[in-house]
């Protein structure tokens, strides 16, 4: 199975989230990214259509927004 | 494993996230609620901290709101 990508900025919600869906989806089917850490994967995520962290781009390239951290404005600023 | 339980509302973007839920936490693994057939149920959800649909609980009581489809107010209305 392709992996999914989850996408988020380390705030609380998002450590949170993190751990959730780790849990649900299985470690090894998700990769994590954390945009404090990897800045340049910023733009990749808004062209997948990551509106806000966190978030989660499945296989199929659907996003999902799960609860909410941050604007992708914020990740920038 | 217990179950997560996903509650919906029929709304498209309730069930666009259905099938990416479905589909990455694996269909035995996630118990679905259409609030439209179970209006029974709301207050379940809301008890548990559902604010919005559609919405996953996971087995250790977490609640990750996914994307927007429609608020509480409005499933009850």
């Amino acid at each position: 199975m392709k992996k999914s990508i989850f996408y988020h900025a380390g705030c609380p919600v998002c450590v949170s989230a993190e751990q959730d869906i780790l849990e649900l989806v299985g470690t090894d089917n998700v990769e994590i990214v954390h945009f404090g850490e990897s800045k340049s994967r910023i733009a990749e995520a808004e062209k997948a259509g990551v509106k806000s962290v966190p978030a989660l781009v499945t296989p199929n390239g659907n996003v999902l927004h799960i609860n909410y951290g941050a604007s992708m404005a914020d990740v920038k600023a």
